[in-house]
């Protein structure tokens, strides 16, 4: 039997303001559930500052270890904007303006509109490939397996469908939730056991305090929705045997 | 002149959750907003799995790069929580009962309560130190410059109180920022004039769409008030120059 291809991938959050804790990141959030639709894994995430030689570093790192690589922020007009800079030095190639994206912003602004400040938005490694931006007319790119979206959360999402084609991932990571009205430590040896005979699934214990109830939700990940579902099934037998009730 | 010394830390957030999507990180934030407030800048967050390998070696990378170490997440009593027996392996340490911590959960615990899954809350690393928990009970730990602290917000939140004494920073990093009716790329080039000249202050652009307008807010950081004060002023020439409106 052959075993099936696991695809991988990192996130790199380009961003001082991640990193001072003035913005809270979502992007990684976005990426993975859409990863994950895409059967591709999230191994790592990295939130590194506005430093050339750091996203050179983190880029060469992560772009070897795992499939794909994407990478947010630092792609807008202002002189803290240095990813495509850093992407092109990562790959040691020429940061030069892109013809393609010249053309697609000069028709995106009114004549006049297009000036220094926006036209740095199109400078990028020489021959990278656009990813298309429906929202705000400057393009993301790739070069190789490093795939360079902007900050903006809403931006990001709007540019992901154009992404769907290129992306080759497996089987899509599936996931399914019980949450029960009890604490962690009156099921963790149970659920212990299930997780050791369930080697297939990937079975993660989260306690909850809502409406000032205490709960916990388990929730079992694979690929194959027969294994997610044995597993629900052994975690129903011991919580029936407890008494603990299944919330909705 | 003696140059003043800068404190450095990395926050290793330790979670499937994260990477799966599910869960939104929020406390790279708060421990970022509370770090800089004592004089510790961030320079790196990662996001790792439930991997006992991979968590060895994020810790042992970042803890020989920084003055501190942050963890979160994964000392709960399930089997999917392996941060302390991973902390134990780092520094070849010693996986064993805390003492101390013993005695914490024995008394806080109804008699009978204190059953084997919460016991494993108290395996740490030989004779790590504590880290008080003032909302659950179950304590944090730390072995030299690596704190390890728990996944769920508020618990961490009410931990950090107890850790002031024991973290020593430098000036705390103070922050101002000034909002604009613009785009990016109108002062992109007045600003990066202002960077060059002020190298000491980091300057953020970050543009935003609220109540259906754009702006931009400029974020100057530095542990020198005058020095912020001297970038904001000269941003604010160019800013009256080009006649655009400041925002509250």
């Amino acid at each position: 039997m052959l075993t099936e291809k696991k695809y991988n991938s990192a996130i790199l959050i380009i961003g001082n303001e991640i990193l001072s804790g003035r913005t809270q990141d979502t992007n990684t959030s976005t990426l993975a559930l859409w990863l994950n639709s895409l059967g591709v894994l999230v191994k790592e995430t990295r939130v590194v500052p506005d430093d050339k030689e750091i996203i050179v570093n983190s880029v060469n790192e992560l772009r070897k270890k795992n499939d794909y690589v994407f990478t947010t922020g630092g792609i807008g007009p202002t002189h803290d904007d240095i990813t495509a800079e850093s992407i092109s030095k990562a790959f040691d190639l020429k940061y030069c303006i892109h013809k393609e994206g010249f053309e697609i912003l000069k028709s995106y602004y009114k004549p006049g509109e297009f000036n220094e400040g926006r036209q740095k938005m199109i400078w990028m490694p020489e021959n990278a490939k656009l990813i298309m931006n429906p929202t705000s007319g400057a393009p993301g790119f790739y070069v190789e397996n490093v795939f360079c979206l902007p900050g903006v959360p809403s931006i990001l999402k709007s540019m992901l469908g154009g992404l769907e084609n290129i992306i080759v991932g497996g089987k899509p990571i599936l996931t399914k939730t019980i949450n029960l009205r009890t604490v962690e430590s009156e099921i963790a040896k149970s659920l212990s056991s299930v997780q050791d005979n369930n080697k297939d699934v990937e079975i993660g214990s989260y306690p909850f305090f809502k409406a000032g109830k205490l709960g916990v939700s388990i929730v079992s990940r694979s690929t194959d929705k027969s294994k997610i579902d044995t597993c629900i099934s052994k975690i129903l037998e011991f919580v029936n045997k407890k008494k603990i009730d299944v919330i909705d």
